[in-house]
């Protein structure tokens, strides 16, 4: 097979042997493989893959079709549309996925849209609903909604009956996130369209303080994205006045029996609405697999709404 | 009555009128009321008291006799002993509370038990149970396990057969906390003793840091007490690769609701232990109220293992 392969912190297309599925896992042909920021980490060499995944080979997500099912694999059959988070290899023709980590594809559900919808939702259903414990009729911010993960929060969000607040930073991007249902705000004055029972955060360290400052009684801040910063001022009195509560979680440092439980979750509650299409991954670019430097370019330049998914 | 009264940043004993209860409120004939650190703060003017209690009489908890009935109170009769935290007034001969904040004080129980027990063992049972969800085989870290909420920590860790480490500067207070069934090690290098599932923190700040870096993934932090810090540096990254929590909360600014709520939890999974003698607070030396100046100049000395009480 062919490969997304990092070379000396670039990125060739590259032909590497077929990978063979072990025990209980499946070979996916692959259709699909959503960008994500830490793919841009590792061809920089300071985001390690896991053990277990392809050390040169990038790619956190992926949709494809089985093309073989390894000793004891009983989800799915060849041929069936699958999609899944990995730990890393998914920029490639071919990719081993444990069973339990793959997710269906609904039907009419494009390919782009399968590539770049498992991380961003994962992400975001385990830090608003596993462990925030967002629930109708809260009020929940999301910072930096314009992401990939943001925007899949908003549309958790709004599905789940809360009230959504969004903030972005740029204002050409406002009217699209406003399309999904949230009521778009700059960043600056967020806390005035408050007080929120769940603040998800994904701009890191700046805003700490002053999402304590917007919670109202017994709320939560999910913590799982740092661009703008690692090390926060947390004023102990302020978050023990509003019995608020700090979560912060990755997913990609998971171990196996946790991303497949992960999995599980998504498959049972979000699937159902992407399959009805009350929630999709907006696709702002595809890009062919052997043109991954141009794509990585797109993504770093950042001022899109949707994610950049790798075709073959 | 007569009730511990704070005139321009002193204590007298001075004369009241009697408090009269209301609808759902009993009258208590005080027997026993802990001091707490809070009690101090509001004499120095730094913590007025909440809207409701008194605001000249200190005193968060209290042990007597029901001396009466307002309209509708059913839960007690004339003469049954009970115990409450109540937002202040504690420390007088007579103290007016809503009956579903007080708690039945279990026979052979002494009052200076009593009296000291209500606010460290709510404040503890709800910042290890309710918010951290501290379970059975988990390890356990109660930072400042000298003081009374961490002696109440201690032995409600050590109850649901959590594994528990204790630090305690004071080294002359060590082998009587190791007696409650904690392993007692120095603040410094305390995380050499973890991973720590849940960390009990009672210092504040400067332990931020540390406490993250010993937790293990999914660990806790429950933050209730900030004496050597308010302002801690958090590092968003390392929290979120233990996808750790941290928590805030105090017991003293909720509402009613929800401190008859958390009373009916110490009701229910915390006075069969005290009944049975599995958990105490243990009570270092009483003072009539009319020498609560004594009293509260001996709190401030520190330096001890127990609750300083006032008793008419």
């Amino acid at each position: 097979m062919h490969a997304v392969t990092i070379v000396d912190g670039s990125l060739r297309w590259q032909e590497h042997p077929d990978p063979v599925p072990g025990a209980g896992e499946v070979l996916v042909r692959v259709h699909a493989a959503g960008l994500n920021g830490a793919d841009r980490l590792q061809v920089m060499g300071l985001y390690p893959a896991p053990s277990g995944s392809p050390a040169d080979i990038p790619g956190l997500e992926l949709a494809g079709e089985v093309a073989a099912l390894g000793p004891g694999a009983e989800r799915f059959a060849v041929g069936d549309r699958v999609m899944a988070v990995v730990g890393g290899g998914g920029q490639a023709e071919l990719c081993v996925v444990h069973e339990r980590h793959l997710l269906p594809v609904p039907d009419g559900v494009d390919w782009a849209v399968a590539g770049g919808f498992p991380e961003a939702f994962t992400t975001a259903h385990d830090a608003l609903f596993t462990q925030a414990g967002l629930s109708v009729g809260e009020r929940l911010c999301v910072h930096g909604a314009a992401g990939g993960v943001g925007i899949a929060g908003v549309q958790l969000g709004v599905a789940t009956g809360a009230s959504v607040v969004a903030t972005v930073r740029n204002e050409a991007l406002r009217d699209q996130v406003a399309a999904f249902g949230a009521a778009v705000v700059a960043p600056e004055g967020f806390g005035d369209h408050g007080p929120f029972d769940v603040v998800l955060e994904l701009i890191g360290a700046p805003n700490i303080g002053d999402d304590i400052a917007a919670l109202t009684t017994g709320g939560r801040i999910a913590v799982i994205g740092t661009g703008a910063g690692v090390k926060a001022e947390l004023n102990l009195l302020a978050l023990m006045g509003k019995r608020g509560r700090i979560h912060g979680s990755t997913l990609r440092a998971r171990s196996l029996e946790d991303k497949a439980t992960a999995a599980r979750a998504l498959e049972r509650h979000v699937l159902p609405l992407l399959a009805a299409g009350t929630v999709t991954a907006p696709v702002h670019a595809t890009y062919p697999m052997a043109e991954a430097t141009a794509a990585y370019e797109h993504f770093a330049a950042g001022g899109k709404l949707g994610k950049i998914v790798l075709v073959p």
